[in-house]
């Protein structure tokens, strides 16, 4: 086995930052970022949003100020990268935080400047309450910018393959422990708990002490039904119910690990007994747009022209009561992230992308039928950064 | 024992939707609400946010209509309590959501309207991307009015002020059994897991099968460390670590339940062994300022008033190198609401409001010395809704 790999390294955070401004469509004297996956993507600067303001500026030559409440001083100075840290006393404090951090751009030389954000103004979470930053600072010209560092995120490197990758290798091996404990009469939150704890174990154990999950979505390595049980998995977001598993039960999973910031999404459609001939119906069109999808993946495609692909058999096959959601997302840090594999995106998919793979179809009264596979746009196609068997055999539980 | 409290009804979540046309400052033709907690509040839909957006319309006279993607429309006809729901395809789609809800906004009447908002769009959540509210509806007059809505929200009913009550209790059982559990030589994680784990059991069986959490930041009864051990606990938002304890650690914990959407918090100070000279001087600064806060605490004065009585102290006995943050935050379905106990936060205290009262003192190197408890403002004054040992005695652990 190759050594285990470790967080983004300090170099490739700052060439981050220094890049941003390559992906936008007009120039801009500096970034004001408020959103924390924007935040750590930049900085390694890694917490938990609350109604105190965060921000990160970025300058066009790449030097990084990180803006945080006093609370947050240390903890910013020692787990982020930035430049500098400036801090406000607290919100909403005697001064808001949004003024003081308009009087730090006026230091830096910003007030008169254009200024590229991924929100005017903090955006509401919890109790919090302020000003647009282009209120406040009303002599620079905000503009929006999301759009194009999304797209920056999209593209992903070498060392974040590698740890997406590392990610689905876990995910694979706590839905392996899944499929093993899952058996009729046990009940589904005591084997999602043991799946989870042991895969995390020997994660832990493989990856050595310095692992860290830093992502806000998973941690440790994860598998789960999250209420997808039988008739309830005709629901794509079923409430967690701790139900017993039966026999003739369809099931519906997803895995997962967190990997220094990274994850990965894995899915199946499992059946407990032999499947009967309306979950084998079921089961082999989803396998077939599932194809369908990866046959239409490819660098020079748009994320539209998989969905209308996928949308063509829906459409062939009479299955269209049975659709519910487009075919895919991207993924990385963020468990969603933009583009996406749907017939109102027309942004093109290019080589370093990395998205979910998962068209479905949801019968009431009998179940859903979904797989998601975490793949890489490569320069000739794609590749499957989930290894795990798809086929009806493999999925067929003993009961 | 009392009957254990169940679920806000549907007709105090149908006078919410009514009343709260009654807390703006100017009068609105409609709400137009993109939050989960706001969403859940008026009409008992709980989701969690993605890059498909969820609205919630309220007209005048407090029809609720839920505007959820396709996927989530069955959830929302069954856990909702709207009076409709209407759906749109898919994110991004053919025809971006927001100006579907635009359409939806038209055919209700409100395209030339004034409208109040929580946030001018859907906020930024994963992918997502798209228009200002204003932007898609240049017709309509929008204005933010989450002030007003958060102000409803820190007003909580009889039926609320119980749902807190019962989740104090059981986040009060579930920090009893960590300090139990706590000893020399034990680890962290594994003490941690130990008392959620059975304080949810007792709790669940206490309450029956139908108990539902329904809290975005908490499920079950919980207490934890969250790696606020020994010196770790000088950083008031330590990152969890899996310390093993040891003699003459300083302990800061954290605990509450999540029950029926509600929420609640306790904090203690804890010393494995007998505290030293340093560390019962910081404990006694910190006991004198939590009564100093209580003592401040009551209807008609400000919050800002309660925070200028408990600065004082610092400022007094030279404590300012070791403060961080204000006295405390209002609390209930969000674990920070707001008003909050905040030298810039003018509004008053009024009963009903129940808050955190939890100054704080952190000496790098020794620790953190903080307790945390609920109250409820009263007519005549307020009321602990926690009821957890706060002396020192109590609180050191043998070793």
């Amino acid at each position: 086995m190759t050594a285990s790999p470790g967080p983004i390294s300090r170099e490739e955070r700052a060439a981050r930052a220094k890049a941003a401004f390559d992906h936008l469509d007009t120039p801009q004297d500096a970034l004001v970022l408020f959103d924390d996956q924007f935040i750590f993507y930049y900085s390694g600067f890694a917490f938990f949003p609350t109604e105190r303001p965060v921000a990160l500026i970025i300058t066009r030559d790449g030097e990084r100020i990180l803006f945080v409440p006093r609370l947050e001083r240390e903890h910013a100075q020692q787990m982020g990268e930035a430049e500098r840290v400036a801090d406000y006393p607290e919100f909403p404090g005697h001064r808001h935080p949004l003024l003081q951090l308009t009087d730090l751009l006026g230091e830096l030389g910003l007030s008169p400047a254009s200024i590229g954000v991924d929100h005017d103004g903090y955006p509401p979470v919890m109790g919090y309450d302020g000003p647009e930053l282009s209120e406040a600072l009303p002599g620079a010209k905000v503009r929006r910018v999301s759009r194009a560092l999304d797209h920056q995120m999209a593209l992903k490197s070498p060392t974040e393959v590698e740890l997406i990758r590392e990610s689905a290798r876990w995910g694979a091996h706590a839905h392996q422990l899944l499929q093993d404990y899952t058996r009729v009469g046990e009940n589904e939150t005591e084997v999602e708990a043991r799946a989870t704890k042991e895969a995390t174990a020997a994660m832990i154990a493989a990856l050595g002490e310095t692992y860290r999950g830093q992502n806000r979505w998973m941690s440790g390595a994860v598998a789960l039904y999250r209420g997808q049980i039988g008739v309830h998995s005709a629901l794509p977001h079923a409430m967690t119910t701790g139900a017993t598993f039966q026999h003739g039960d369809t099931l519906v999973t997803g895995a997962g690990a967190a990997v220094w910031g990274y994850l990965s999404e894995l899915e199946r459609t499992m059946f407990l007994g032999e499947a009967s001939g309306e979950q084998q119906r079921f089961f082999g069109h989803m396998l077939k747009l599932q194809d369908i999808a990866f046959e239409a993946l490819g660098p020079g495609r748009t994320c539209a022209q998989v969905d209308e692909a996928v949308r063509a058999y829906y459409e062939r096959e009479g299955l269209w009561d049975h659709w519910r959601h487009h075919v895919g997302h991207s993924l990385g840090q963020r468990i969603h992230e933009s583009p996406f594999l749907d017939i109102g995106d027309s942004r093109p998919l290019e080589p370093g992308m990395v998205l979910s793979v998962e068209p479905g179809l949801y019968v009431p009264g009998l179940g859903g039928f979904r797989h998601s596979d975490t793949i890489l746009i490569t320069a000739s196609g794609m590749e499957l950064l989930t290894d795990y068997p798809r086929d009806l055999d493999s999925l067929t539980l003993p009961a």
